[in-house]
């Protein structure tokens, strides 16, 4: 019986006949091929792509544990491994045709199922050769970073850069099962996981009073890595995004927009700063402080609620301002950004804590301010 | 008012929130405009990508006529046209990048459209452009070759080769409307113009009866191009894969799988004859023959089908067997078929003129004697 230490959380995607589930536990990386089979019981092919920094050992782990496994009519299932080097330039157009090659080498076919093992870089990247190997095969997501777990590995947003352009390309294309160990974060650098708890206070502001009120009490034991108190984080912040892309899966409602509370700031101050500089988890806790002071200027929430998500990200060791912030410089970005609508600058901003609205037709003079009131 | 001689044939394809028509016309070109508009009223900003041998004057047409139209808050709308080469060597990796930059450099967004102008190359390159620049945006077919027109036009399937394997990587992306004018085909050669006609006839075997009749009836007329009987064999092609199209969108039934009836053998007479050697209608058309052989083998159909299908394709100027044809070298290619399961052998093979069926672990003796028939 497992301890409560090892409690294992699992969470639903309601996507019709797109749903899947997110399980979430503490040292289950050894049964994980026992949930894939459970979960994809005609596996006949497994094609593992690992970010090279947990190729070994936990790439190594679930490819020779599963190929362990038979399939139902006993023959061995077939497993490949690649390693892809780690960092936000393999979100290439080179690295997808290596993919592409790779799988094609390996026999890959429509039945053949990819196994992403990495942060959200791999997630994307792998998910992308997924999505149109053969127009489409089969996917399950192992994210190995904090703000993979809590973000990227869920949703089904898929793709690559172009030289100038992050994210440009790529397809929706969701998951059968995400897999989440959280000891594999012991190797995680603090500043990367601190990075990851910027997207979990944002879950709170966005959707949900009392997570962020857990949250406000429990910052201490996130900052600890407790594993109950990590694995509640995650839990919480999955069922946050799974709600919200269950609503609107292809972002074209409005409502999945408010996932990206931050993120227009936060795109311009990573781009600004040339990618890697400012972590995107440290980006987006800027940039919800920039969003909450552009709120508060249009009258939309009050200055308690930004005391209380600065005292939060502060609780979290994440920065709440941002010196270099220089709003020539960012306006231009945010204009290109690919969400804005023919120039038209919207934002996602918060009205009360647990509660944000999506507004079009800002006036650059009070994102400006904005800006400048976190330097 | 239209003369008998200009008649639109208006065919919905109904998928859910996916639907989309297709409208066939003659001299109709000028119209498209119109008919875009209509269908897409917030049109702004149209992306049209242009085989370069359509570019003049077809291309150039109908971007004019687009530039010249107005949105509905009074706007231009913006147009930007790129030609791509001819050739099935454009569905590539490197085209596809060539078109994704042309695309951002264009400062495309969600709301752009892309209208693919050309053959199956164009329409299988832009649609996969479309499929995944900004992970999906709208596209409108205008096929210009009868092969496109009746087949890869309608259905959704887009995609470019891996350097050794045809058709590997794409998406599953619906068509918002497919226009077509058969005033166009007046600049296609005769051989790729009969080429068509082999698709065509398929359509008659595996679906319709009728249609079958009709075209042993009309055969002549098609050979000279009479516009009504063009315009009527095209609407009944369509009509015939949109149905199929609409039980199976992304071939999980198996029902899709009818659409490659001839094709298993078709892409192996192309693949060893070295592509373009043999034009894919033409290969369909001896592929239909390998097939029905192979089911007259099988005692799945009697020796009439095969006369009257033969007679069919003769009438239309297609040819009924491949001196060159080669089991040893054919065999493997069918074996590496991205449609094959897992090593097993499967054929669409006909039970009487307008059913077919579906029908796995065909043993390689019989599929070679089936070949050998054909020489």
């Amino acid at each position: 019986m497992p301890s409560p230490s090892s409690e294992v959380h699992s969470i639903d995607v309601s996507l019709g006949d797109r749903s899947y589930k997110i399980e979430i536990g503490t040292e289950s990386i050894d049964t994980f091929s026992d949930s894939i089979l459970a979960s994809l019981g005609d596996l006949t092919h497994a094609l593992v792509i690992a970010d090279a920094a947990v190729e070994n050992p936990w790439a190594m782990t679930i490819a020779s544990s599963i190929a362990k496994q038979k399939t139902p009519s006993g023959d061995d299932i077939r497993v490949n491994l690649i390693a892809v080097p780690s960092g936000e330039t393999s979100k290439s157009i080179g690295q997808l045709d290596t993919l592409w090659q790779w799988m094609l080498e390996s026999s890959a076919d429509r039945r053949s199922v990819v196994i992403a093992i990495g942060g959200g870089v791999i997630g994307d990247l792998a998910g992308f050769a997924a999505a149109t190997f053969t127009r489409g095969i089969r996917f399950i997501q192992v994210p190995t970073t904090l703000l993979a777990m809590v973000d990227s590995s869920v949703g089904g947003k898929t793709g690559i850069n172009l030289p100038t352009a992050k994210n440009m390309v790529g397809a929706f294309w969701q998951p059968s099962l995400v897999l989440i160990d959280t000891s594999v974060l012991s190797t995680l650098p603090d500043r990367s996981y601190i990075s990851g708890l910027g997207e979990v206070v944002k879950y709170g502001v966005i959707d949900d009073a009392p997570f962020f009120e857990w949250l406000e009490a429990n910052a201490g034991k996130l900052l600890d890595r407790d594993d109950n108190a990590v694995r509640y984080a995650i839990a919480e912040s999955c069922r946050s995004k799974a709600n919200v892309v269950g609503e609107d899966e292809r972002e074209t409602s409005g409502r999945r927009a408010i996932l990206n509370y931050g993120h227009t700031f936060a795109h311009a101050i990573e781009a600004t700063a040339g990618y890697g500089q400012v972590l995107h988890g440290e980006a987006v806790a800027i940039g919800m402080q920039m969003a909450a002071h552009l709120a508060i200027e249009l009258e939309l929430c009050d200055a308690e609620l930004l005391k209380r998500q600065t005292a939060l990200l502060k609780a979290c060791g994440l920065p709440t301002t941002y010196a270099a912030a220089d709003p020539d410089a960012m306006l231009p970005v945010m204009k290109r950004d690919k969400k804005v609508s023919h120039g038209n600058l919207r934002f996602v901003l918060p009205e009360r804590i647990g509660s944000v609205t999506l507004l079009g037709d800002i006036k650059e003079p009070n994102v400006t301010k904005a800006i400048l009131a976190c330097c």
